[in-house]
């Protein structure tokens, strides 16, 4: 009755491919959850279990401007000045490389990013919206002439028109960028759509010699599927963060990507080592994870910053109040 | 650079599939994890929330041999005795049809299910492992004699080497049964083998006019995304459970799955206000849900009876230790 011999998709998966790297976030989207006031001791640990795990990146946060944000305001990684990571890492004489990320319009990147070879960070990754394009290639040139590797990180891109993202990565793939990323800011993606996704970023970046990354959030519980989806269509640098937290819903689970791929040079065991002793005791404080308002602004392929700021009042729990306020919106 | 011609598969799902139907196992599967001890409150807010909520089917529990299982050991769940169900939902005189489980061994099957005109169900879910298949047929034979619609849950999928899965099937399409499903008891599926087996079933099922069902589980947190690529493969009735309560890692959460579904007859709100009052109180006591060890018998493969058992232990949270114990067993 079935075709005999068809062979499994799922026999494919014990081999790897090695040119799939994962970039662990834990610590730049975390931030986004306590204004970037992780303790030294919890940075350390993450990037322990990032060296100790095999993983190839870590995000420490933001290169945010010290006009725009006033740093009492916030915790060292809205920043990440040299001597900070330093305090953290050392000369970091591991395989791990470091990564941090300029926001379009809020960061003096022609002076606070360094000659990369002044600097401990091994990658620049820039977030920009669709209509900021330009501002960001510039950036991307800025970093890229310093000696960096670069990204294109171009969010929420569930509400992006099909005309405007091809003429945005039109103008990326003719840039120094490295890297192109699919970024579900909102969480709102399906699998199906991640997979045209990816096919069109790859329609584009692959004839340009450049790799496509997949950013996926948790507002429908599907940052995991999606990677893997994303992986399937041939994604090469996936982000995670540990125990997923990051903003809101979170992220996809690094622990859920280690062992999902087979590369034998990631362990699991000192990622679940950080997350039981620093990540989970933070989880009471953070609040991010699976919820339904968070759900609901997934559906809703909006930002989750209403769920977020229910999330902080007393009516936290009160999940119908939070569907009719949502509902009233439309 | 891109195909012009070519049509975002995520804009034919402004339509439905009328013929995809909804089964909340809420109360069934999450009696695994409380012994079926439901109060009559908690059940009744579930009906209530499935009526409401235009589900097509909403299961209680199990039709269990008392001789088996001591009365006084379970909740009425566990027995699903007619006159427990009637003082919840009197006559069902609701589009909501009613469906019981009965496991292969573990039932009186021949007494204690009642002619269905007798009856307050409308379908009998036989759940069987595949060398209890001859078992399972006698018992969907008879429930079909008595005048119900049958299911054949075929557990631990991910277990089932490929030639004893298609003589199972072979041998189920040649019985009454309505709906054959695919049953990923450990929670170990990823997407691509969900598209492999639904299309497997549907080799089979499809050409006998039997329909294929989905049952995920969420220890790798597919449980969603699983469903999902099991409905674009053609399966058309779904199994989740508000809030994903079930047991271990939980179920496809309805809420998501409903969300996910464009038939306008479903409504999330009532779905919602349930899982307010009366599913999320139980999360504390019941410790469904994912979590490391859930995922760790996930990517083994195994049943979460070790990871079940930890839980509840002293030890709970010590996710190391797990995670040691389980590489020891390897």
């Amino acid at each position: 009755m079935s075709k005999k011999n068809e062979i499994s998709p799922a026999r494919k998966w014990l081999s790897y491919r090695p040119e799939i790297k994962v970039l662990d976030c834990t610590i730049r989207d975390g931030g986004l959850m306590n204004n970037h006031r992780f303790s030294d001791e919890v940075v350390r640990a993450v990037y322990r279990a990032c060296v100790e795990g095999g993983i190839d990146y870590m995000e420490f946060g933001y290169k945010a401007s010290t006009e725009s944000f006033p740093p009492d305001e916030y915790g060292p990684w809205k920043f990440c000045r040299e001597e900070d990571v330093r305090r953290i890492v050392g000369d970091n004489d591991t395989d791990l490389k470091l990564s941090v990320m300029a926001d379009v319009g809020r960061t003096n990147y022609k002076e606070d990013i360094l000659p990369s070879e002044e600097s401990i960070f091994d990658m620049v990754r820039v977030a920009a919206y669709i209509h900021q394009i330009p501002a960001a290639l510039d950036m991307i040139h800025d970093a890229h002439e310093k000696g960096y590797e670069t990204t294109l990180n171009l969010m929420a891109v569930s509400t992006i028109p099909d005309y405007e993202l091809e003429q945005g990565l039109e103008m990326a793939v003719q840039s120094e960028v490295g890297t192109i990323y699919v970024v579900d800011s909102f969480g709102a993606l399906y699998s199906e759509q991640v997979h045209y996704l990816v096919r069109k970023y790859l329609d584009f970046a692959g004839k340009a010699g450049k790799r496509v990354g997949m950013h996926a959030h948790n507002n429908l519980g599907l940052g995991f599927a999606n990677t893997i989806e994303a992986i399937i269509e041939g994604a090469e640098l996936l982000d995670g963060s540990m125990a997923g937290l990051g903003r809101g819903a979170g992220n996809c689970q690094t622990e859920l990507l280690l062992g999902f791929l087979h590369n034998p040079k990631y362990r699991l065991r000192p990622v679940i080592e950080c997350i039981q002793n620093h990540i989970e005791p933070m989880r009471k404080d953070l609040l991010w994870g699976l919820d339904i308002p968070y759900m609901l602004t997934g559906f809703l392929n909006q930002h989750p910053r209403d769920a977020i700021k229910f999330n902080t009042t007393e009516d936290r729990g009160n999940l119908v109040k939070f569907f009719d306020q949502m509902m009233e919106k439309e």
